[in-house]
């Protein structure tokens, strides 16, 4: 239903077709902010028209597709935005790397950029980026990508999974799902594809995608020795990265802290290894009987990284599965490798995220986020859920909705989402979008949480509208303006009912919201402060009010006249 | 699409259907005990049947019309289930309640009824009674109620409003959703009708409900007064009760902490009073400049409840209804209040819970908690969520979900359902099942992070049937076995597929959970302790499990052979 609402036009030529237009009640704009450098960067924004004539400005992911001035075309891909930045740096000790220049003390254009868009100072960007304790995962090969940080210190991102699978899908719904998973509010998308034609999928989706992309290597790899752990080897795993930085990805997860002696581990485990990395390095393991070429080549993997400056999304390969493996010896042992590999990472001015579980009860949420911090030198923490419970299949963006929101407010930087087919099938576009909108506000949940100054002015505003009876205003500020117009038009669907002083919950006479207008009404008759009204004022009031009992209910329109 | 799953079938006449039979893999089985009186309690429990030939038993409240061999007359109502043990009881100085008999160390048939069903000693729910920390909400009027618990050291129960509006529903529309909602696992189910046929709606619902009714009388008594607040009196109110407490409604919400001097507390409020009854008795001591009516006699309501022991609900008539307004001065001035209240009605042995918010940011929600307990003497809490963002009308049972579980967790002893149509419309079917299975996943990872001891079992035996690809059983013990099932076979509608070791998710070579499943054949091939046949074979294996390699991926049924 919310899909068919979208606009699904677009300029865009035979095969290939995305969502484009403004998402409903907003549109977009732009701030110019000039860099010492003469670059004018432009500052997206989602712009809630009011129906008082303001307007409410919102963070933007969807990049030029929800821009109506903007040209779509599929095939030629987006503008290269950074380009010039890019060409114009010149690196430092040969890095030419977010990290590297962070370190020598330079803000880069990138820096001013999400800096701008969080409405934080280029300064702490830079410091945050440069102790990294945050990220900005931008491949000098995707020069299309809008900048955007990963920190405990920002806002809250969330990750969408989309890509194939031998089973199900194509390269044309693979884009339409990037272009429709960040119009929802995707910060970054992992492209996951295991299926046919790996290589032209990851190529159009980055082409065209205005948010940094992840892949996990190992994926297209194995299928290069046809599906065979055994066959894997580090030259053919080192070919697959250097093709994947060529195209452009921006951040890779590496499932390296999965060593020989920790697959055993998980052997008395309710279920066992779950990530497919992680599964596919302990069988090359338990074949050759050696440690993981990820970990052996780890150097080498460095310099390839640092190169394009990739970012590391160090895998965590033996995650739980399940309540009953959460914390385990075999998750925190990898986790003290992860935190060794972050270490020699950064000695070679490369990023570094780490992955994290999983399922995990909320009591046990906490320690997850200490460990890391402790083990990883506050790297950001980019976590999968956790869900909290194991006994809701078809709700799992729920379960883990709680506990996201939970790691989140703790200090975990990205969320990877959950879609509602979790362990059960292949996500469609309806599920992308349940997925990234449920994720939404718990990331948002959690930076209220974490104080973050900004966010409660988004919270403040709808709910002013909700107050006041400005229907479309609450509709058009929540994260999914059609759904909520949608549900409030199945039982009141008429045009009067966006102005009416109730909805169909209540009906007319038990809407609650109108008695404190009611009792801010007779301080401004009484010219009164507010307060100072009811309590001196309410006396005398009392009578008049008696008699006027019967119109707390009557609409502002007849009292106001 | 769910629904239309569930047989829509029953033996019940003309205007009246109400679903009935099993939920999908599931049989309805009952455990007889013998008590010291002499009577049998049947302990009812749905029985998921298991591909083994073994069972697993869960929690059930759905009544008998989930027993295939139940005669359901939604004409003539359930059977008197507790009809005799209410007859034979003899009063304790007058008083029949719960309360009283515990007390007095009386281990009453209700107490042992649920003892049972929480596997847990009759003594300690007694003495839980007793202290006022748990409440078992059973009218004498109500016999056709099977007895439950609310407390904080028992399973987290949830309660689904239901109820029509002026605006839309009818009594056989809501007679159909308390069935539907008790289905799929509501504990308790309030009755909030203000539209017509309050009364008879009310008496439908009660005489089939196998699940203890609440209601909030103020609404009836505003429509006997045709909505004017101001002509609200003692009288007209105390009638309503009486009418309620003699058709058998189990609990009753009371906002009579809404004292005159707390109005002015939130006039400078964002939104104000968002509870319907706050907001009406807020209207009536503007009107008439004094106390409540609810407030100056609530000894004599005492008395009244007392007669039928019929449960307090004090209402949270101040919560707050924004994040801005989250643990202010007037939602806490109203508590202290509540915590008065609570000891006055247990000097009168009637038994008490306390309601809760509302809306909340995650780093308040412990607050609430704490307060509850040392005002009301850890009289059982009941919150509404609470929300944890405002940004996402559309998805509020989620956004809700997210703080029910954390609230659980704290200790709130049950949770009022938030549907998807929260703040937009008066839900449908569906959105009572989205939002029963919503807060019965937040009440069970409540449960799992307060250590409950069995809630983990259930996790366990699910995930068991995940790791060893027995989808039917992963779908039957799932909260919605139903969705489960559909969303699977999405994309694998086949029925080999029900017995695949992969799913469309990541496909037949990437499924994670072989792997471990191989290194324990090892195990067994080398007659080893799984984790030392890893240890000291894999050397000596290795080599063979590198010609074997590809045969990681074969299904399990090829590699036994």
């Amino acid at each position: 239903m919310t899909a068919s609402q979208s606009r699904d036009t677009g300029p865009t030529t035979g095969e290939h077709r995305v969502t484009t237009g403004p998402i409903m009640g907003s549109s977009k704009v732009y701030r110019d902010i000039e860099t010492p450098e003469g670059f004018t960067l432009r500052i997206p924004g989602r712009r809630v028209g009011l129906t008082d004539g303001g307007h409410f400005d919102l963070y933007d992911t969807s990049g030029p597709y929800t821009d109506d001035t903007a040209h779509i075309d599929v095939r030629a891909g987006l503008p290269a935005l950074r380009g010039e930045w890019i060409r114009s740096r010149t690196p430092v000790n040969g890095a030419d790397t977010q990290l590297a220049h962070a370190k020598a003390g330079t803000i880069t254009p990138e820096m001013r950029f999400v800096a701008e868009r969080e409405g934080l100072d280029p300064e702490f960007v830079r410091s945050e980026v440069a102790v990294g304790r945050a990220v900005i995962p931008a491949n000098r090969r995707h020069p299309e990508s809008e900048p955007m940080v990963i920190g405990k210190n920002f806002l809250v991102k969330i990750n969408a999974n989309i890509g194939n699978s031998a089973v199900t899908s194509s390269v044309e719904e693979e884009v339409e799902k990037m272009v429709w998973a960040t119009r929802w509010g995707a910060d970054t998308i992992m492209d996951l594809s295991t299926g046919k034609r790996i290589h032209e999928t990851r190529e159009r989706i980055l082409r065209n995608s205005p948010v940094p992309v992840g892949t996990v290597p190992i994926y297209q790899a194995l299928e290069k020795v046809d599906g065979d752990p055994a066959r894997l080897s580090w030259e053919v795993y080192r070919d697959t990265v250097i093709e994947q930085c060529e195209q452009g990805v921006d951040y890779m997860t590496v499932h390296a802290g999965v060593l020989l002696r920790y697959v055993p581990l998980t052997a008395r485990r309710v279920t066992g290894i779950v990530s497919r990395g992680g599964s596919i390095m302990a069988a090359w393991c338990l074949a050759h009987h050696r440690e993981s070429f990820l970990y052996t080549h780890f150097e080498e993997l460095c310099e390839i990284l640092r190169e394009y400056d990739v970012t590391f999304s160090l895998g965590d390969g033996l995650r739980p599965g399940s309540i009953a493996d959460a914390n385990d010896e075999a998750q925190f042992a990898e986790l003290r490798t992860l935190g060794e590999l972050t270490h020699i990472a950064r000695a070679h001015d490369v990023q570094v995220m780490i992955e994290g579980p999983g399922h995990v009860p909320m009591h046990r949420i906490a320690e997850n986020v200490r460990l890391e911090e402790e083990l990883c030198g506050e790297a950001p923490f980019y976590t999968l859920g956790p869900l909290t419970t194991d006994i809701a299949p078809g709700y799992d963006h729920i379960t883990s909705a709680i506990g996201a929101a939970q790691i989140g407010w703790y200090g975990t930087a990205m969320l990877c989402y959950v879609t509602p087919k979790e362990h059960l099938g292949l996500p469609d576009r309806d599920d992308v979008k349940t997925g990234v909108i449920t994720y939404k506000l718990a990331a948002h949940a959690a930076d209220l949480a974490k104080g973050h100054p900004r966010a409660q002015e988004w919270d403040d505003e709808l709910s002013r509208a909700r107050f006041e009876f400005r229907w479309k205003d609450q509709f058009h500020l929540s994260l999914d303006p059609e759904t909520a117009t949608a549900y409030h038009d199945e039982t009141l669907p008429a045009e009067p009912a966006k102005t009416a002083h109730f909805c169909s919950m209540c009906g007319p006479k038990f809407c609650s919201m109108k008695i404190t207008q009611d009792v801010r009404r007779y301080a401004a008759e009484n010219g009164l402060d507010t307060v100072e009204a009811i309590q001196r004022g309410m006396a005398d009031k009392s009578a008049e009010f008696g008699e006027q009992g019967g119109r707390v209910y009557l609409p502002l329109t007849e009292r106001s006249g």
